[in-house]
């Protein structure tokens, strides 16, 4: 390895930050930079079509190959180990919250059963209670047996706190992958004194499974997970349908320009150290054109969480909530109704009944790329985007309130 | 013909690239370009206004002249034999689908009957089931003789499989135009091995008819489209009412620079070549206003689906849906009740009894063209245009609230 | 008189085109400019602010000095005989529409009741019936002596048929003001051989009275206007409530960049003759927060209808249409119930009964004013402009919805 | 002191406004400038993150220093004597509207419960008649003996005309700030002749407390302000939700861009004087993340009131309105029912109950500087800032009428 990486790296990462187009004028002596969505652009055919039988969406993760590019959340409401497992086998990939109730409680079926039953008002409070039980580091272990002796691949998912907590235990357990995942992650953090802060390179070395880490949003701390050893990186902060970052605490960065940023700190980082390391869209995903759009933008893969609370099998029971619902000081997130529209394997691989880009998951993305004429995800990586903003105009409200019986 | 003219579009064809204005940053190394949608552009009056009765908005396609700029798209909820032949003597043009009810079933009106009545949630199985039955050879012969018997312009519409399969049925037929339609028609297609492509030049040879393609979007796959030697270029992907490609695929362009850029490439061709060769807006187009804006941007004519099958007479019953309906893996579009809001003749020439500009089509051309002072269509095609968003705003909300009764 | 002052505007005007900021690309080949509305403008305060007492929004129009910078506009539902003279006394100005519905009926009060109880479904034909009557020369002349006898200023209002039409009727009246008033008006019109076409030069000098004409948008077209010898410029095409040009014909120039370029072209005809001609905002204009934008764009007054037409005396009894309503072949414009909210003194003058802008527009232009530091109405045309849209977020929504006690 | 602090200001001050970008046509000769909203902006994550803990969001005025930097607003409806006592201990601050119902009336209960159990019709006229009560002297000095001696912190706002005549009253008492606030308060103010306008350096000198003056919005204002020695800079023209400034009268600076301009004059000043003025953003702030952004813009701390008016102690007993609502001639803002949601220890400190944002106003804060990596207001003014418009699309109205159960 060349002992200069070090230098590299930062002349480049100098010559990215000063050729980002930081040009708006947001007050005097303030420039800020625009930022875009997945809501904001569109994707252009190009001069070739192709049939849907030669595309190839498949992806890698550390070692594994899947074959949907597609992660279930590690939300609460979206896998069990059920799920994680028939996910497996539909070659997708599904995370276990492993600060969850799956940890929290030996017979979850009846905790879940009570938050699909509560009613509106009751819910922060019940989540409050729920989640102040402990994690149990048996529990923990039992789930990611439960999963490997069915068949499926174990990938969980903690905070850098629990992952400080629970290191020995998951350093000694059958677990495949572990998501390092937080609101917001990054290689340095400032504790109080005393307070063992996350190393995420020693966690990376002493996990001996492929650690995936975020999410994270700039070419920056995206370049430091990716010389922390990561193995895949998590991208999007704020734009999930179930949190409300952006309304709570103000940070949130629309998802397009966060994995375009993203995925060229990937790039970079491929040209010097030939590794690549896969970038995973994360948040606000909902239909079929959404994941299309985030692995035009650059991403790998994605991570989807209410798509898959829709399924007859989920364990939210047509309910889903975010993460940072439970917090005892700031809950954020909502629970909201999203009810039960098919099998995961119909939400994943089809035949739709719906007609509105929630059903057969993997064939939108496959005929996404028959249309534009990419191959594979390496060329679906590089297909034209324009912005395309479907803001709503008075013309639309006009059409739809019609649509509804409503108007003149 | 001068023999360097591979070279030259090629030239042009890096030019014009080159002045593409893809200047906007999504994120790190990705730079993109703004697209426009005919709800962000409006109609600048010039010096001159004009009489009325000086307006002359008739156009060509292949040997025929039509006095209206609109043709029906070749939907199942909007032409059929006798909306065809109506549409022709209106001065119009209807254009059936070659693949549709009306050429797999031998008495269409019950099916039909069945899609207008049929419940939300049966609707997509039922479109499913109904789809299934295959396209029969002498129905295609039939619907071509009945609407020629009736005196009609007999156009047809086809998918690239389609116009495979029964091509030899089509240059035996008595069919007057071809529309070869798909959600994206490349002149490049990648078949899986030992399966027959389409050669896009070869049809337009062998057909003896004009073929009339797209649907496109780009200057390049234009001008590959009119070198292969097509009558007519059909242009629009993903803004349409009845369509959620951009929802389920993330493919769409707004419709106001997808215009430009393909009447950029038809000018060329024709500076090249001598041929003028129409282009056809086809998606998304509502009111009179959409349609005069489509033919400002560079739009000879336009193709038309809702407002049509609003017609008393329309196969709909009062019903439309997108042709991607059907599909068995991926249902996209959906049924939409439109209404019956006047006879075909009072859609497209009045007089107007509705005040939303969704009546007398012709009549808001004409008058869109005395207003701006223009005689015909290849003026319209040139007046100014302005970037003016009649976005939605607090202000307008609060009004619509009030004229709602709502609000305080 | 500088004889070269043809030479002088055609390089003005050159220059001035040079510099319009042509500059976004719509398509390839195709620039077009970005136009604003007033929703999408605020006013800046200034350095220094102004007792409320020592505010003039005084403006003059030919040789009439009016307190009120609002014209009620000829609209049926808006000014009759009775509210022209009481605009009139309250220091504003009505005028009446010379082929509505005064001057087509002796008595239209019963024709007035008729419209506002008729049911939706049979509005338009309604209006289509009431508007084939002929206009009738003896009612013109009545309803202007009826004006005149009670002390009002007579401003009437024809499209350039109607000026052609009755011009001598016009001549030999006791007219103060004409207003020569279509959707669009041009000074050079192209009609059909052998039909006289309106000469707005000759009209002037023949007329005796101040013309005022319009509507136009266009620096050009207010150039020529001038040059005709108008002594108002009418503004804005498009951006009305009870008008759906944008919808109906495509056309519509954001209110705030018409007023900006109309009033460009005043300057510099101040400039070369000497002669200040005033502009005036019509279209789109609802609370007083609009009116003092238009005036910051550079207006000296404007036309309102809908905050007219909410008068408890307005002949519309709580209704309000679009003039281009009764259209026999294209419709346009739609009835909407206003309901009766005050006094027309309540409503120019105040006292306010009410929160929402539509009470005391003069009250509200003043302390514009006051707060601005601006003493006149020139000044108001100097003040700080910021675009600054007020688009609907979803964070906007979401508060809305709770204060209507939807949401959660 | 250096002599020349008149020059240098000047000088940097012409710098600051070439280097405004007022680059945007509205139309021919006349160019503005784009100013933001913090519905436009988003916070974004840096390199490192920080304990909870370690965040420290507190802040000083005057001589004080407070932990929370939110203050409550001056409004009827939001704080009484009780309520600033309360915001005081909370370690936060409420000022008292000295021209208020508190003033005017020596039981002022009885008056706020008429206010809110009015209906909606009668609710402007009964204010107008509330607030033509002339504001007692004794009034004003018992209220602010009555927080002393609860152990508050007397904090009281006038406008310019009350601190003209209530100044005498003031300066005899125990107040510890006051807030000279009006809708724009500037330092030159051109009144009637014989009329004492006032003076604000003055006014500054003769009070012995901390002044702070506004509402401002730009760089100029501000610095004159400063200048005139005030001790904080209330920044914010038209943005509150119980506001309608903008709507009529058309003036409103979108809140980003004013904080921006306005803490860029506070920079300068800190560098020629060595003086630490603080900003506050004031008007339109609704959430946690609503106060993050204006920190971010670079104000040391915000003034709220809808969010305080929904505290069970709040005098408005769960409605809230605006103060230029009692306005005889010109009544703007209007009551909203904004119900009471928990107490203010809740709404400031939490724990939160709700996970809309509105609950632990200061956990939010914390939270998001701990995710931002930042220590302090000083730093939280600094973090990067992007433009990320969360609009309204049709995608999002499609995903919101499915959770509300509209739609298919």
């Amino acid at each position: 390895m060349n002992k200069n990486w070090l230098i590299t790296p930062l002349v480049v990462n100098l010559i990215r930050i000063i050729k980002k187009s930081v040009n708006i004028e947001l007050g005097l002596n303030r420039k800020v930079r625009r930022a875009y969505g997945i809501d904001e652009i569109a994707l252009v055919p190009g001069n070739r079509t192709l049939d849907y039988d030669l595309t190839d969406p498949s992806w890698r993760i550390g070692n594994l190959k899947r074959e949907v590019p597609i992660i279930a959340s590690a939300m609460d409401s979206v896998v069990d180990v059920k799920t994680a497992v028939e996910l497996s086998k539909l070659g997708s990939l599904g995370v276990l919250n492993m600060e969850g109730i799956q940890t929290r409680y030996e017979y979850p079926e009846e905790i879940l059963s009570q938050i699909s039953s509560v009613g509106k008002n009751e819910f922060v409070p019940l989540m409050q209670k729920i989640y102040s039980k402990p994690v149990k580091e048996d529990l923990i272990l039992k789930r990611i047996n439960e999963i490997k002796e069915m068949g499926g691949i174990a990938a969980l998912s903690g905070t850098p706190q629990a992952a400080i907590k629970f290191k020995e235990t998951l350093v000694h357990s059958k677990i495949d992958l572990f998501f390092l995942q937080g609101t917001v992650v990054s290689t340095e953090h400032l504790g109080m004194e005393g307070k063992e802060s996350l190393n995420i390179r020693n966690l990376c070395q002493s996990l001996k499974v492929p650690l995936i880490a975020g999410n994270c949003v700039t070419y920056e701390v995206a370049q430091l997970l990716l010389r922390a050893g990561v193995s895949g990186l998590m991208v999007g902060i704020g734009p999930g349908a179930a949190c409300t970052s952006r309304g709570v605490l103000g940070i949130g960065i629309p998802q397009a320009t966060a994995i375009a940023d993203c995925s060229a700190a990937r790039d970079d980082y491929l040209q010097e150290t030939g590794n690549y390391i896969p970038v995973i869209g994360d948040g606000g995903i909902v239909t079929g054109g959404d994941i299309c759009k985030c692995l035009a933008c650059g991403a790998d893969a994605v991570m989807i969480g209410s798509p898959i609370a829709k399924s007859s099998t989920a364990p939210g029971n047509g309910y889903h909530w975010g993460m940072a619902t439970p917090s005892p000081i700031l809950p954020r997130g909502t629970r909201i109704e999203v009810g039960s529209t098919g099998s995961l394997e119909r939400i994943l691989k089809g035949p739709a009944l719906l007609d509105d880009g929630t059903h057969n998951l993997l064939g939108a993305i496959r005929t996404s790329m028959s249309t534009l004429g990419v191959k594979n995800i390496k060329e679906m990586q590089n297909v034209e985007i324009v912005i395309a903003p479907s803001l709503l105009t008075e013309g639309k409200v006009y059409q739809k309130a019609q649509q509804l019986g409503m108007g003149k």
